[in-house]
């Protein structure tokens, strides 16, 4: 078990993206002004982890101008270390979203596949010494669907990961509107998940990798999750988060685990009103990391299954969520109460 | 049928109105700013109508100032013709609302008796011009309660239109702080419907025109759709949305419609929390509008419902929601995913 | 009775508290702006009885600059006397607050200990001219709490209170927060307690003051309030409203009252989604003083229920509703529509 | 000379006047927001003077509603009484501003014809009640313009405050948008100003009386002031403030007196950036009213000109400023500082 | 001449930008919001003509997403054509830009290279059937420098609108961050100006096009037009605008203009403080277009640099100024005064 | 000379105080949102230089609760180091203040006398290990003036750089509202400059701490740091700003310097108009620190004399700058350009 009071060294490796939406549930149209945030997957994680006195270093590149040092600065604001950050002369990433409300869904533009991050210099990346002394390497199936230079650089960072028996996590996440550079998404999934330990996803993710059918009951997610360590050795457990919508303002989220050979699952929690989806996901893995080895296995799941729930009622990307209001969760006291 | 891609022409009349109403739900003595809006119960058909490219003229009077500008620009914005719309030196009508939140109802205060509407010179308003080639004039029971002028106005655009063989549609709103000019509204009301041929309303309205007292259910609405026709021959179709209100957050609606033959009636849809209430039966007759000649008639019916009810989930006064969205809403997906 | 147009004269003594959050439920990190509002406890209820046309003053001590100035006009916004208020050169006392939603619990950080309220010149304050001719004096245990002078003030309030024969009102929060400068609670609670007419707090508060053990349900509720009456004789009725939590943004209240003789309750309200909790309490006793020897218990006791309820849908410390949506409310009307 | 301490009992009588112009120098069309202040030109005198304690009431009327009550809270909130001020069920005048700068004007429109002033139940006004104790009765030439029920509220006014020889104070501005009900504005103001004792208006007012043609010149001032004296008698001072503008950002202001013998002026002040410059008039009026018999003419007259400078600095259309920070600008000390 | 009231018919072509900017003179780093606007130099020029009732039609690309719609709509408002405007599936051009203040000057960050316009289909662009029955042709050396397809587009444009003996104007800009592509900017500018008949721009715009070294005063800029005109016969005029900034707050402007016989210039106006100086140059332009065959060319160059000197002061891209307003400043009366 | 790139070590000690200030200049009273900013006046040097790339610890004492989080997580954000700064349970000094606006002056109220940094643990500050390595150590007059642990603590530091022989830069601000708790200003000061060698202050605070009468001219400031240094020999620099306001939104600036044997001063620099006063003298002194052995004199005080020109710009308490631009400045190129 790793010591509650010393930090794990992590890295994680992915785009910082700029999240631009109008105010109060408005239409683009109706507003002149939008809310920003700096965020992206694997950062959002790096931001949350760093948050609770882990030590992360976050592995991109931004712009050499005012925007890409406003994202690095709100990466250092929350702790997370850029040594290793390149600049150069290429856009930030960044999306639009409306967000939606009650039945109406949330819409995104993402305007990333030309950005600082796609252009990265693989080649300049030396993941001997970014990777030297870390325990955790953390990767998702974004960061590969980008460009050539992403999937270079990743594919490096795992194989040196490997090397150094770095436990590597990977949230395979699959999104149909990358993809555009020409390799393809199937091949180089297997081939990256190969070099995982562990992997959180659900049945969806593995019957998209394995091309399986299994259903996404208890058992479905059993057996799905045999079968992919059966596959690959490398992955030595599976989590999952289950969310039932109800429009998109109230959800309902439990999760659940498979260590290869005992299943644990958590209570449902309803969040009602979501005050904001985005990275939600990630609070889940970022809560999976923090608790994996440190805690029992069912606590663990718990905390990663309440990071989740909370973050539905954070603004932002990242879930600034304190660690004790999420055992709070984690423990099954949900009141609301004003703390004073 | 009406083509898919074939616009109408359709033409409404009615006041543009400003709706002024502080930010977040405060109340107006908790805060320094007001959020506005332009619209108008027939404005809001023009609006949505347009939006999803039909062709629409909307003919008013405002202001020859810098508020009745700005007003006929966001009917521009969104498609909408303004070329019968007069200018004239009375004041824009508008009101005041604090929304309401959960138990708290709205609020609303009205300044529109001496609006640059009220004060339309109706003789110069030539309706064979502007009714050409409709299809379709639509009308409310607002209109003929503002003023002399205004009466007169909608009196002559109905004996054209209905001389001219096109579509009258009317919802036959009353609003008892309306009708201070002289005119009593039973009497107005009962001579404009015997001009119309699709009635958007329920039990409640046609009691009220009819001076009947059928009760709210289904055999009720019916009966009274079927006495409606009966004394009002010209009217074809009844249509009616049902709302059941959980505090003014919580709603639910569902819709039914008489053909003078069949019953037809939609799923009932629950919308927490709303968004904003104002305009939502707009919706549900710009739903009704755009379908009517071009879908089968649950379809129609569906897609009406649909649009009221997203039409809750968004801000302001018209239902901007493009018409995918609500065809997956009418065709029953409704989950609030995040589009990307 | 007293008259329904006869305001009474009720005095309260406490802090004028400024509230800061930072807006649309963001962390204080995630913003460059806070709300504020003024208020405090017994400021509320002074406030939400004057803007019912109540005759109150208030009496407490503000800095002599422009923020106690501006409490001050806030107060008098209102119509709340601020003549016995003194100024001094103490800062204004406040608190932070990041408000709650759904699952994740509001925080507050008081900075109120050496503030102008806690540096009160108790000998100056002349009670026996504030409190000629007043119908009812307010307080509650927080202002015992906070300083040596505070304690001095209201104990002299009390004694002139209870001479002149004055209804004596309490609500006998306890907050573990304060009592720092040396007196213990429970023996001051108790002393002040003994001088009260009205006892305004339930199972919980009779529990901690009498050190005994009842439970919460109508039984517990009953024989703690007769304990209460059978310890302080000076005691004549017990209200207390009772608040169930579904997170921060789903609650339900009702309340009950023992009278010496009889148990009334209300029905139980909910409230989806609460807009602001702070200031629920004092709305119900707002609801009480006013109603308390006007209207005949039951519906005095359903006003003051609707009152802390409806409380829940307004932004700010203070309920701001008038009387005629509180009725609506009291009286089982919960509908939420637009009053146009 | 009246004591410092002891404040005057000040009546005003005008609309008030609610102002809604979009932030941050925007044009309408450019936002979806609107600040808003209350005003009018006396409420703006009136509410000056309470915050310098003077004991004020103002007279008007406004709806019985949620505007209505708002109004009458800000008037409460700077200490004015609004005992005599009606309530009925037109409209709160108000208008929209579209807010200049540099070279750009400000544009206005007014919606204030049918408002509830306009609709005054003069026959109501008991002016031997309200002006009894007064000291000073304060009118604009706004309020003979508005409509036939303000002109005679105004003349019954005006006789009674003769009557009790209370000082009558007048600026008599001429709106050329308003006197649209009948009467005549030459006419009406000859009449009016003939009970009047202390005139606020300089060559341009006098001339447009008179129809005469004295130059804006120092010369040109006194020899109008002592025409206007020789006709109406019973006005025995002359107050002017003399504006520069070099675009709508940058002013320059002096101020001149004529009290039948001696000619007085300021220096001059230069104002840039303009912060907001609606009321800047009244502030001068306000300090013309709150020095005239307490302070030697010199002083006064600095005092009133350091008023209106000032008032261009704060937002709103009331001069909020406190009394020493006018005296330190009438006094020359113009320097900026922080004051810590 | 062109008669006042009959509109001129005129084509664009340009990217249509949006411009992201934190509020309040904020760098990014302090704001969590940021104001935003639709502009781009070509379409400003669009808006504002079409906003003075030309007959405008802007031919861009745009992406069929949100922020596609959102900016046609903002076109479609202010009454511009978009019936030639392409939907693609490439992002929206934006830039982000810290607003300077006094010394401190604006920052500018593009992300523009891989836009929607960028990529248009030029082969699809119709210029015979878009440029039928124009008047006037509007490019500047912007859209060249962009990507190989808006010079191809731009090329066969101008032949067609030569061909079309229509009048082509040019401001012709370099941008040293945009000619990315491959194509030299000395070389396609020679070229495409060789197309044109009024120039707009100064002694710096012709020395860098024709590398000669003519001094900025009265004479070098006339005899750089002279050598311009022998140079390029097709060009009959060359307007200019002379900007004196002190600071980003304080700035001056005059005009001249070479008609090929005689020069023309204005007097100097000073804008303090400035409000918006984007598009500034863009209203310049608008002038010239609204007013060259109109008015008498002193009159004319006298409204373009008015229209230049009043955007200053409007917030946006855009000259949304009425014409009056402009021809106010146009014959001197600059005062600032609030237009009731 | 030290190295462009390499890093000086700097210490800071004192307090970080919360700023709140209603938008838009306008007065408390008129709003219902506060502006705020983490800063104080060591804290600000702090920030300065680490934004500059500098190695910056500043020490102090923070309430362990959101708002010490989001001070310190400020500081983190912009480099700063907080290794040493003490969590307690005091809460965070904060001002609010009113902007000032021409000739209005800002209006500032203190809660900072109970604060957390007044209450530091001064015993537990370990000089010896925090001033390790350092260059250089920052202190103002204002520290010692909070209360007798502040005074301990710095004290303690003083002795222990002079020692390590550390340079010590002080600005000896004397702020009249402090020094509450007992000790002699006078007395404390010149105790703590005899530790110091650079000396940041003029002729006014050399003759507040000498008690002389130096006039403000070049040869009274030389003959003052004459004074000043024969009494204080370990004092080596002087250096100065002069400041001449023109009301609250323009200012003047220049600098001057004596090293003992040579006299070096600026140019003057116009700041119209200013946008934040606060910090400006933060600015000067970050300037002087991070120049001081790195260039000449005379570029050195030009870029101090920059910086704090260029920080009026600048909304917060912090000169954000980057190097760049404020030796433009320092340069004399003032031309408020947009930078493409």
């Amino acid at each position: 078990m790793i010591s509650e009071t010393k930090p794990q060294r992590i890295i994680t490796f992915g785009e910082i993206l700029m999240r631009l939406s109008p105010p109060d549930k408005r239409l683009l149209g109706q507003s002149y002004q939008l809310d920003f945030f700096f965020g992206g997957t694997e950062a959002n994680v790096a931001m949350a982890l760093a948050n609770w006195n882990e030590k992360v270093d976050h592995v991109s590149a931004v712009p050499d101008d005012f925007l890409g040092e406003s994202s690095l600065k709100e990466l250092n604001r929350l702790g997370v270390g850029n040594l290793y950050t390149q600049k150069n002369y290429h856009p930030l990433g960044l999306y639009f979203m409306e967000e939606g409300a009650s039945l109406r869904s949330s819409q995104v533009i993402y305007n990333r596949l030309y950005s600082s991050f796609a252009n990265i210099a693989w080649e300049d990346l030396k993941w001997e010494e970014i990777l030297k002394d870390a325990n955790i390497f953390y990767w998702t199936g974004i960061t590969p669907g980008i460009s050539e230079n992403t999937y270079q650089g990743l594919k490096r960072a795992l194989a040196t990961a490997a090397n150094l028996e770095i436990k590597i996590t990977v949230d395979p996440t699959y999104r149909k509107n990358l993809w555009k550079y020409g390799r393809d998404s199937q091949v180089v999934l297997k081939e990256f998940i190969s070099y995982s330990n562990v992997f959180i996803g659900g049945t969806n993710e593995i019957n998209e990798i394995l091309e399986t059918n299994f259903d996404n009951g208890k058992d479905g997610f059993v057996k799905a999750s045999k079968e992919l360590m059966k596959i690959y050795p490398s992955i030595k457990k599976v989590f999952d988060k289950v969310r039932v919508s109800y429009g998109a303002s109230i959800q309902r989220i439990y999760s659940r685990y498979w260590n290869g050979k005992r299943y644990f699952s958590t209570i449902e929690i309803e969040i009602n009103p979501v005050i904001d989806r985005i990275g939600t996901g990630d609070a889940f893995v970022a809560g999976i990391i923090y608790t994996m080895d440190r805690y029992d296995e069912q606590s663990a799941l718990n905390f990663a299954n309440a990071s989740c729930a909370l973050k539905h009622t954070i603004v932002g990307d990242v879930n600034l969520a304190r660690k004790e209001e999420i055992w709070k969760i984690a423990n099954g006291q949900i009141e609301g109460r004003i703390k004073r």
